[in-house]
Order: structure tokens, then sequence, then C-alpha cells
């Protein structure tokens, strides 16, 4: 591909991006080998990212001089909430198809949220990264990202919706 | 002190409780040895909470019989999203005070979380301990969380405010 990084157009995600930005979530997870956890379909991504109360926000790259309608990269993101510093931002995915790798489209991408960020306020921008994906990992340090999980030890806990029934059965 | 479990009870937080939930938020720092991160005043906190726009959820627990205005414990968590599972809730603080510890308050705080996101159709339930913890993390590994730390290496990232405005000075 011959394409520079100055002919990729990042934009707002639109209704119509869905199929598209479904595709690319299906490579993020294949390239995160954990593509068995993909639950979601084209019709619960556009009902939650454009439905009455939307639970996200998502960015989209793009070549501009092209027919095709394939996105190459997107960003969904997400506000937050910290006790210590207020409003705040999750990152949730940052992904550029592997034929457009190294051309900056990702730091641009990231760069989009990260000022969308701002303008709502957010005093921090928070992500998760896995240890083994090193390119990614080098991307956030080089940028000013801090590695929390080395620098403070937290880590990141999860309980799946069977557990969270069983977890409150008494409650109902 | 000699207050049972039955004897303290959990309800949603008001404004008025706001000053009582700052006093918390400083003494998890301070257990948590990071106080010098926390920037949040009561006046922020109403509003962020209680104001237009919500950008948390928070509820409280105290002892049925007393006069006292006092808090003994609290959680503060908000909704977020998954791209691989739709709607998720993230609990960002569980707090409770060392007088009142090993009731199983936490945990009956815990519940009630878990509840409201089932309601609210979450289906994972998200938060970060620290590693040095070990009572919180043996807690919510005995009750069905993973460590995705330990499990699938995630790593939390983290960019502060400076270092977000730094990084999109050319966009602006």
């Amino acid at each position: 591909m011959a394409t520079s990084s100055a002919e990729i157009n990042i934009r707002p995600a639109t209704p119509d991006d869905c199929p598209e930005i479904m595709r690319l979530i299906m490579e993020l997870a294949i390239f995160e080998k954990l593509p068995e956890q993909v639950k979601m379909t084209v019709d619960v991504l556009r009902k939650d990212c454009f439905g009455e109360k939307p639970l996200c926000y998502c960015i989209v790259a793009e070549p501009v001089q092209t027919e095709s309608p394939d996105l190459i990269g997107y960003a969904l993101y997400f506000s937050t909430y910290s006790t210590w510093e207020g409003a705040a931002l999750h990152l949730e995915d940052l992904y550029v198809t592997p034929a457009f790798r190294g051309k900056g489209i990702g730091k641009r991408l990231w760069k989009h949220v990260t000022k969308d960020g701002l303008e709502r306020g957010c005093n921090r921008l928070q992500l998760s990264v896995l240890g083994w994906n090193t390119h990614a990992k080098d991307l956030y340090l080089r940028n000013g990202c801090i590695d929390l999980t080395e620098t403070e030890d937290w880590h990141l806990m999860r309980m799946k919706r069977n557990t969270m029934e069983a977890f409150v059965k008494d409650l109902l």
C-alpha cells in the first residue's frame, strides 16, 4: 500500500459504520488471541453506540481517495470517573488493520480520543494493554503513559455475568 | 463495636452525604498509601455524582440505631462498555472504615452494586485492586473474580492531564 498518513481521514463513526467496526473488532480479538470472548453483534453495537443512551463513543479511520467503504481502523472509548481526580476517559479499543500500520494512524486516532477527553474535562486517560503486546505497550509508554501495574501493582479483576447472578442470589 | 451486620443499612447516597463520602475517600487513599493523588473536593464530588449529568453512582453504609451522621462505608461505581460483551460496570471504590470490618459490610455493598449492574444489563463487573492488598484481593477471588493481570497479562496504563495536553498540541 502506498497510501500515506495524510490520505487517511479520521471522523466520528456513524450507525452505517457498525458492520465494518464489527469486522475490525473481530480482527483485534483474533490478534489478541482471545476471539472466543467476543459475544458482540452488529445490532447490539449499533444500539449501544447510537441508541437513546449511548454507552460509548467511536471514531474511525478511512482512506480518502477510494470508493471502497472499508474502514482501516477505529478507536472506541467512554467516560469513567475517579474519586481522586474526577472525570476520566477509558480507551477500550485502538486498532489499525495490518496493511496500514507504521503510518502513525493509531497515534492519530489516539490523539483525537485524547483531545475529545480534554474537551470533556477529563483529568486522565486510562487503558488496558496485554503485557506481551510490546509494540502497543511501547507506543503507550513512549507517549507518556505510566504502566500502573508495574509502578503501583494494580491488578485488573473481572466478575462475569453468571458469577454476578450467583453472587446476588440472596438479595433477589 | 458490638454493631452486627443486621444493624447496618445500605442505601443510595444523597448530595448531603458528600462531605462524609469525601472523608471516606481520603481514608481509603491513605490506606492505599497514595493520598497525594487525591485532588477531589466535596463540591466537585457533589456536582459529579448529583449534577445534571451524573458521572457515577454511589451507595453508602450507615448504622441504623444512632443519631450520628457518620457513614461507615461506601461503594462508588459507573457504567462502562466492552466491544466483546457490551454493557459493563466498573467498581471504582469499595471501602469500609476499620472499626466496622469483618462483619460482611463490604460484601453487602458489593452485592448491591452487582445487583444494580445486572438490572442495568451489564455482562461483567470489573475493578482494579492493589496486588499487595491481599485481604481485598482474596475477597474478590473467593467470590468469583478472575485476576486478569495474572491470567491474561493485562496491564493498566494511565496518561495524566498534563501529558494528554502535551500529546495533542499539534491538533489544537
